[in-house]
Formats: C-alpha cells, sequence, structure tokens
C-alpha cells in the first residue's frame, strides 16, 4: 500500500473517524477493543436466528410464520426501545444503584459509548426473545410485541442496573456486593426464563396439550433439523456473548470461550445421560436444549471458574433442563421449547456455581449467599412484573389467541400468510389452497 | 506460553508471515487492520447464503435449485473475475478519474493489497447477486451467469471507480465533488437493483404473474421461514460491510455498527408501519424487505450521521420499500423478491439522506446536489448498459426460459434435479418421481 | 467513556482479566493474537453446523435426525475427549517427534494456551465429523460416536503431533524434515477421508444403492437447499481455519483468507467444467463438493503461494472430486457426501500442491518428495488403526444398524422421533402418523 492508512476511507466527504495514531497505545488498545465489541456484537445478533429456528423447528407449521415474525419484531422494537430508554436506565448515572438516569436516546456520544450500545443492544433482545419461544402457538401477535418492548425498555434494565452497574457513574447494589454474574446468567437467561413462566401461566396451555385426565400430550414440532441448526447458531453467538463481555480486546478472552464450549458440550451430554440413566428416548429438542443449559450456565462464572468446573457446571445445567422439562409438564405449564428450564432454572443453578467455583476461592459461603440473594431478587423483580404486565395485556388487549385462531394456526389469524404453501397438508386437507 | 510468539506458525516450511514486532506500533495497527478486515470480510461474504435463502424462500420448489445455484455460481465466477479485471478497473492507478489501469491478476503484492482485495471482493460478488433474485423462475442459467460476470468484471468496478477512487494513485471523478457513499448504498446497492430492474424489463413477467385483464396475482413463495432467516443473516453480514468500510481497526466502527443496527429495526418497523396504516395484511415477505431495505439505505451515511438519524433513514427505507414494491408491480414489472425497490429504490434514497443528515453539516444544499448527481450518475451508467448486455444475451443465446421449461420449473431443465425429492407434490401429481 | 478502560469489566467479583496496559507493544499483540484466536475459532466452530446441514440434505428424510444427532455429539464428546486427551497427546511437550505427553486436561494455565486448546478443539472436532456423512443411513448411533471419540482423542492428535509438533518443547517428525500442511488438508482432512474410506469399507453399502447387475442406484437427498446452505457455511468457516492457523494477528491473514476464496470458487469451477465437458448434467451436490474440495485443497498451502497458484490448485480439486466420486462408485463403495474424494483425494492433492507452488521455491523436489511422504504417513496411520477400530466396534456392540431399522429409518430405530412429523409421506403411507 503507498498510501497512508488514512486513504482507507472510503468515498467520506467529512469523516467522523478519529484514526488511532500508530504509536499511540492507549489508540490502539481502543481500536482493538473496538474491532472486538463490534465482532461480539455480531456474534450474539446472530443468536436472534437461532432463536427464531429454534422455535419455529420446535412449533407446529401452522404457526411458524407467526414463531419467526415475533422473533423478527421483538429484534427490531427491542432494540429501538432500548436505545430510546433501556440503556440509560440501564448502564446510565445510578446515584442510588436502583436505577440508571442519563444516556437516554444516544447520541453525540463518545465512541466507545457507541460500541458499547451496540453490544449491550444484543443483549436485551435476547432478553427479550426468551419469552416468545414458551408462549408460542397461542399468543396474538400485537400483544407479544408489547410485552418485548416493555421487557427491553424497562424490566430488564432495571435488575441489569442493579448487577452490571453503571458504565458512567455511581454502581448497582448488587455489584456493590460483590455478586458475579459475568454475562448475564441471571441478569439476561434467568430474567428471561421468569417472564417466559409468568407469559405461560397467564396464557394457560396450548389447546389439546393436557387432556381431561391430566395426562400430558406432546406436541411433536414440525422441523427437528431447524431446531439442531438453531441450538448450533446460539452456541456460535454465545462465544460473543461470555467473551464479548470484558468489554476489551483481553487475553482473559481465551478462557472464557473454552469455559463456554466445554459447558455446551458438557450440558448436552449431561442430558443425554439423564435421558439414557432414566431409561427414556433420547430426543434430540431434549438434547439440543441440554447444550444450551449449559451455555445459560457458564455465562455467569465463565471468567472466574477453571475449565474442569465449567465441565462440571454444564452437566449439571444438562441434568437441570431435563428434570425442570418433566417438572413444569407435571405442573401442567405449557412451554413450547423449554425456556423455562434451560433459560431459568440454568440460569440460577449456572449464577449459583459462579459463586461455587471462583478460582483461588472456592465454596465461599458470602460469595454463595449473595449468589443467591442475586438470583432471589432477580425472580422477585421480574416475574411479579411480567405477571402484572401480561396480566393487564390480557385484560386490555388480550394476550391469547381466539380457540378457532389456535386451531386454525396463527399464521392465518395473524399474518393471512402461510410458510409453506406447496407443502402444509393441513391446509390441502381444509381445501384452502 | 514458554516459546516465543513466532512459534505459534505451524507446519509451514517456508512461511511468507512477516510476524508485527511488539514495539512497533505501525506494525501492531497494521496488523489489527488486517484482522479486522478478514473478520469483516468473513461476515459480507456470509451475506451471499442470505441472499440464496431469500429468493429459494420467495422462488416456487420447482425452482429453488435453480435459484442457489445461481447465487452459488455467480459469487464463484464473480470471485474469479473481480481478482482478474474488476479489482484493477475499481481500484487500481486512475488518472483520468474513470478508470482504474494497473493491479489487474492480482499477485506478488503487499500484504495490505490481498486483505482490500479479499474484503472488496465480497462487495463485487453482493452487487452480481442483487439481480438473480428479481429474476428468478424464468432466466437460464448459463444466460444469468454470463451477465453476472459481466458485472463483476465491468460494469460495478468502472462506476465504482468513480465514487471510491483508486487505492493507490489518483482518484474518482465523483469522490473528488465529495459524493458521500460510505459503504456503496449507490456503488453496490443501487447498481445491483438498476441491473435487476434491467434484467426483469428484458425478460418480462413470469407466466401467470398477470393476467389479461391486467390483474396481478401473486405467486407466493415455498418456504417464508427460509426469507427470515435469509434475512437475518443478511443483517448480520452488513456489521462486517457498512463498519469493515472503514478499511481499518478504529473507534468509529462502533457508531458505524450502531447506525446500521438501528436503521434496520427502524426499517422493518417502517415497512409494518405502512402496511398497517394502509390497512394492507403485514406480510412476512415485506417486513423482512423493510428491514434490508434499512440496511442499504443506512449504507451511505452510518459513518457520519447521529443515531437518530439512521432511525429516519431507515423508517423512509421502510416505506420506500413497500410502496416501491406496489408501484412496480402497478407497472407491470415482474420482481420475484423486490430487489428493484429494496437496493434501488432504497439506495437511492439512502444516498440522499447520508448528504441531507451530515452531522455537523446538515441539510447543505451543494452536497444534496453532489448527492443526487451520484445518484443520477448510477443509474444512467448501470441501467442502460445492464439494459445493452442483457438484450445482447437475449438476442445471442437467449435469456429467457422456454415455456414449457418455466412450467416444469428450471430445476428439471436447466439441472435434472429436485431441491426436495421426497415432498414436492408437484412431481407426484405429474408422476416424475 | 469517563471512566478508565478497566471499569469494562462488568459485574466481577473477583476477575481473572489481566489487561493488556497501554503501552506494553507485548500485551497489546497478545491481546490481539487472542481476538483473532477467538474469533477464528468460532468461525471453525460454526462449521459443525455446515457438516450438518450437508450431511441431512443429502440423506433421506428417515435418517435426518440421527444425522443432525451423530453431528451435534460428536462435537460434544469429541471436544470433550480433545480436552481430557487429544490436545495434551498432540500439542503437549514431544520429546521422540512421535507424541505429546503433557498438558492434559488442561487448567491452570498461561491465557494463551486456552486460546490455543480452542481453537484447536475445533479443528479436532472437524476431523472427526468428515467421516459421519460418508457413513450416514446406516450406522448405529452409539457405535459411531465410540468411533469418534477414539478419532478426536487419539487417532487425529498422534498424526497432527508429527506434523504440527508442540506447543512447548520438542517438535514432531514430520515437521522436522520441513513438511508444509499449514492448516491441514492431510492433518484434518485427508485424515477425516481415510477415515471415513475405513468406515464405509467396513459398513457395506446401504441397502438398494447397488443392484445384483452390479449397477449403481443414485439415492437422491431430501433437501438441496440444506445442501447448499451447508456448502456455504463451511466456505465460511474455512476463512477461520485457514487464516486463523498463524495463531496470531498478522498481516499475512489477508493473503491467506484471499486464496482459500479463491481456490473454492475454482474448485466450484473446476467441478462444474468437469460435468460440462463430460456430458454429465451439472449436479448441485457435485458442485458444492467441488468448492469444498478447493477449500480442503487450499489449506495446506494457502499462506505459501501466491493467488493464481491458489486458483490452479482450486480447479484442479474440483476435477479430483468429481473423478473421485465416479472411481469410487465404480469400487462398490458407498459414501453418502463424498468425504471420501472431498476430504481424503482432494486433501492429499493440495497437500502435494502445497509442494509444487512454494513462492520463491516452486517444483523443489526435496520438498515434493517431503510432502508425498507426509501424505503417505497420513493414509499409513489412519486408514489401517481405523479399519481396526471400525473392526472392533462391529464385533463388539456392532457398527451397523439392522435391515428393519435401515428400511424404516435411523430416526424411528435410534431416537422414537422423526424430523417432519406433518410433511414425511413415507410415515403417512406406513400409517404411522
Amino acid at each position: 500500500m503507498k498510501k497512508h492508512r488514512g486513504w482507507y476511507l472510503l468515498g467520506t466527504g467529512l469523516a467522523l473517524v478519529t484514526p488511532a495514531t500508530a504509536d499511540n497505545g492507549v489508540g490502539l488498545q481502543q481500536a482493538m477493543d473496538t474491532v472486538w465489541l463490534i465482532t461480539a456484537g455480531a456474534l450474539v445478533f446472530f443468536m436472534q436466528a437461532g432463536f427464531a429456528l429454534l422455535e419455529s423447528g420446535m412449533s407446529r407449521a401452522k404457526n411458524s410464520v407467526n414463531v419467526v415474525m415475533k422473533n423478527y419484531m421483538d429484534l427490531c422494537l427491542g432494540s429501538l426501545a432500548f436505545w430510546l430508554i433501556g440503556y440509560g436506565l440501564m448502564f446510565g448515572d445510578n446515584p442510588t444503584g436502583l436505577l440508571g438516569q442519563t444516556h437516554f436516546w444516544l447520541g453525540n456520544a463518545d465512541h466507545m459509548d457507541y460500541s458499547l450500545l451496540f453490544f449491550q443492544t444484543m443483549f436485551a433482545a435476547t432478553a427479550a426473545t426468551i419469552a416468545s419461544g414458551a408462549m408460542a402457538e397461542r399468543t396474538r401477535y400485537g400483544a407479544y410485541l408489547i410485552g418485548a418492548v416493555i421487557v427491553c425498555g424497562m424490566i430488564y434494565p432495571v435488575y441489569g442496573s442493579w448487577v452490571w452497574g453503571s458504565l458512567y457513574k455511581g454502581s448497582g447494589w448488587l455489584a456493590e456486593l460483590g455478586f458475579i454474574d459475568f454475562a448475564g446468567s441471571t441478569v439476561v437467561h434467568s430474567l428471561g426464563g421468569w417472564i417466559a413462566l409468568a407469559g405461560i401461566i397467564v396464557l394457560g396451555p396450548r389447546l389439546g396439550r393436557y387432556d381431561e385426565g391430566g395426562k400430558s400430550r406432546l406436541i411433536a414440532g414440525h422441523n427437528l433439523n431447524s431446531v439442531a441448526l438453531g441450538g448450533l447458531i446460539l452456541w456460535l453467538g454465545w462465544f460473543g456473548f461470555n467473551a464479548g463481555s470484558t468489554a476489551s480486546a483481553d487475553v482473559s478472552i481465551g478462557l472464557i470461550a473454552l469455559n463456554t464450549h466445554l459447558a455446551a458440550a458438557a450440558g448436552a451430554v449431561g442430558a443425554l445421560l439423564t435421558m439414557l440413566l432414566s431409561r427414556k428416548p433420547i430426543l434430540l429438542t431434549h438434547t439440543i436444549n441440554g447444550g444450551i443449559g449449559g451455555l445459560v450456565s457458564i455465562t455467569a462464572g465463565c471468567a472466574s471458574m477453571e475449565p474442569l468446573y465449567a465441565v462440571i457446571t454444564g452437566l449439571v445445567a444438562g441434568w437441570v433442563v431435563v428434570i425442570g422439562s418433566a417438572l413444569l409438564d407435571r405442573l401442567r405449564l405449557d412451554d413450547v421449547v423449554g425456556a423455562v428450564p434451560v433459560h431459568g432454572f440454568a440460569g440460577a443453578w449456572g449464577t449459583l456455581a459462579a459463586g461455587l467455583f471462583v478460582t483461588g476461592d472456592m465454596f465461599n459461603p458470602i460469595q454463595i449467599l449473595v449468589q443467591v440473594l442475586g438470583i432471589l431478587a432477580g425472580f422477585a423483580w421480574a416475574f411479579p412484573v411480567a405477571l402484572l404486565m401480561y396480566g393487564l395485556i390480557h385484560l386490555t388487549v388480550g394476550l391469547r389467541a381466539g380457540t378457532v385462531d389456535e386451531q386454525r394456526g396463527l399464521d392465518f389469524s395473524e399474518h393471512y400468510e402461510v410458510a409453506y404453501p406447496e407443502f402444509q397438508s393441513a391446509l390441502l386437507h381444509q381445501g384452502k389452497h
């Protein structure tokens, strides 16, 4: 290259770029941090596709457009809500330790602020979309989206401000107590799980899911290949989710990424062993969910554990996912994708594990108590607020789809189109196509 | 690590690697630039999968092998053509401001040249593949590929050289005028849109698309989940597309990535609002296309706007996509995927917006005039040349598939195989399988 | 950002992060290396999804859960096996040149060790999963997984230690001879191909694949869109696979990535030309496999060739893939996905090409001899050991599925579930659904 590096900037009339100078160490570090934050943020973004594929695959074909559109639009509306309100509530100046108060609708800001907002937006979008899977196949589209905006704009950021504090002034009260939740087993995943739990309680189970005798009838999803692809994409994105949470280019990223990977592998193996030893069929859905549960569980302690304990954390998470799914089913709570066990229960386990297995400070009772406190605080905040929110939505605009709409498939009633016009036999039988 | 970093190089007999020395700031910067360019280039590459999935999903099953093979092979042939000819035409020494004249079939070059060629190849491949979607379901395979090679090797690079100038000596005439098109709303996307427009004019609409009375009959695609996944992959890749266009590791990447994300979200919301307010069904295809339109529109000004204006740019783009699709339909122009409104019209809007919303220099009339000039120059170059090209292809080898072939499905006539041998009911009825 | 960069670390009680100081060149380099290794490792990880999609698409629907579960679980078990045993065997202190002897179940280690283990685990997982495609549709699930664990834990690392030597003390004997296999055309791909060959020999062909007269009956896969998407994801991941093998952030990454891309494009074109010139139908499967063959072939010499030779290497690989597939078919060896020609044969060609086209040292006879030696050593190690392994598995637990199970589909017999409950017509006909 003959030209000075500055000429790499193509086609900008007025460039807002401030190149890092070659001999400015701080400039180089910041440039690296930016590259890493954006790369990691892109990976976390891709998890939205993972969720969409997994949820679509576990739903019936007649609802798959609806499932995908919920995922897509909660990403869009949630991102705008987080930029407008959520980021400020979560990371703005926080003198009380309870709530951020600055940095709303970010603009005219420092370069690094934009990078951090970009990265954190993807986290908020993850928290918001967890409930969509559990509540699939009987939730009205617009009503669901109202809930997602409130999650991104308020429920998630408030708890997040307690744990991750402010990026500017002040700190969250749980952070002050030394609560460990590096990338969000509780902040993102358990919260999403408790919100999902609230949603499926307000909604009730899908038609035909439980008969009058109380017996549970499994409703099979329409595409297990989609479920597996979704699970692999989530796993991929999690490398950005966990390792990007250093928010800087740092040698510790290696351990974090390795722990993430081993916990995912162990989670799937844990689920597989649980099914094997209880002589149950080894279902693909549970296996994939075991892997995701492993990822959820390592999210809290990925930066503070040795790899052996990441494996243990993941193995236990796989077991938690399988028995948790059975428990929900026994309680007649219809969670279409297992979001409550995978994100809620495994998130709680992972947050506890982060306190058990701290390298150089194993099984510290104070740390364990603080972890339990944080787990309970997350539940005590998110579950009642979400219950209230979904209850209000239900009473005002109506949360659950009508019976005929649910039977016909939400793709008809909400979207006037179908996912597979050439293949859907149900439609052929109904004479609709 | 006990060993010196140099030993990380595994298994090379003769290594061409020149490690950046630890205390050489320029070396570190260049190494970072390389890492970022390759990472971003990989993301842009993945957009090829996004296009393939989106186009396949919006086509009927009997044509989906053909759609995918067009995307795959225009990527392969276009990449080779760009290495051989296109890169030199676009970025070589440019004394006249109209055309590059050096750096063909790049070899024996500087390290950074290879990185830039890698990154820019993915842009050329994007420009080339935009037309394939619009022209789907009735274009002959080989004829289409001839066109794609000419796009990558000539049509795209010539205009690109006017806007992004040379990386070595000289500059493009539009760049000299201060035309802003940071990552290519016009250079890549509008150009692709105008080429697509030329193609569908030469081809004519698909059989049955418009009846004799002039009424339009929507032909439904075979897989809307595929469309959504394609849209999400494109969104992911766009982070590399826009933020990678700094061509260096730089703190400005954060604002660029954030603007990209917010514009995409706003684009989908803009499309949704347009459909809602005009009391039309909220179709998945239009919603996804709205998001892509948002991405196309922010591509020009992503480095020079505040986030609020990225949101506005995206919202308007969503509206442009919906009304643009309706306009094309009224003109009886059959664009299978909406490439003309999404890439052409939204690209033009985005290029204009980049002149309206320059931070610190808003609504500058000279800048706006230059933007309009660049938009018109793009159309005046690409549209007639593409019309001529497709016309010549049509007259020589034939561009449009025969009637029987179109009815049977291009997978039969062009590829002798079908995408879903176990599921395609049309084939069962025809007794072909 | 008002706060010091150190405050970017969110929510960690005890942080194990050691930030690179702003003016420490070595620290900055290591931080960059880490970012690159993790980014590249994530890309290589994603290839698992590519393999799963490709193999699933080339199999019949009744086996697709089984195919995907084999891919998913060999990733999980293989990753754990590589952490426990494989990494140490491959990269541990190697005084004899034949085997590593330290660094098992890595923990309490240096930061860079974790990054390298993370990256290398993805390579091991790639080697392990190559055989699953070839052996699809008639291999028992548990039996297959036993083999995958032995590949990751022993077969792959031993040969790898000969070529890539130790990262700590000592070196492999092939490395000492100057054998070039930068990212593993032989170490990963040929080895995987020879293991696949051994597997399909022990298994025998699928029912109905060859009739008594010896005529070959093509069994069509159930989803060609899936095959294409898989091929594009593999291509994407390969940028991490090849360029990440510098194991450091380095300007040479540009040439490596460019060579990788051009070879893939040339591979697909080579396969297309071969089919065209032999007047055979231009099949999607062969075209995609040609592209992958190009990627496999450039893996050895991507760091030491000029782009022109990368194109030549890829073109020849495309031809090798097509004629190799025909050869296998003539020998009545049933390879469902073409793993043996794509990974085995093209890997051998690529390893040879790496010795032919060394920049500045072209056609060096000593180098060529060393390359041939390494290729033969890879075959002489992997093929007999895999034959023995699969033979033992067959004699003990049984490798091949029973006849009725194979006819019904392995999804039934191994997993008690089906991939597409709403669409699978075979099931409708059997009255199973």
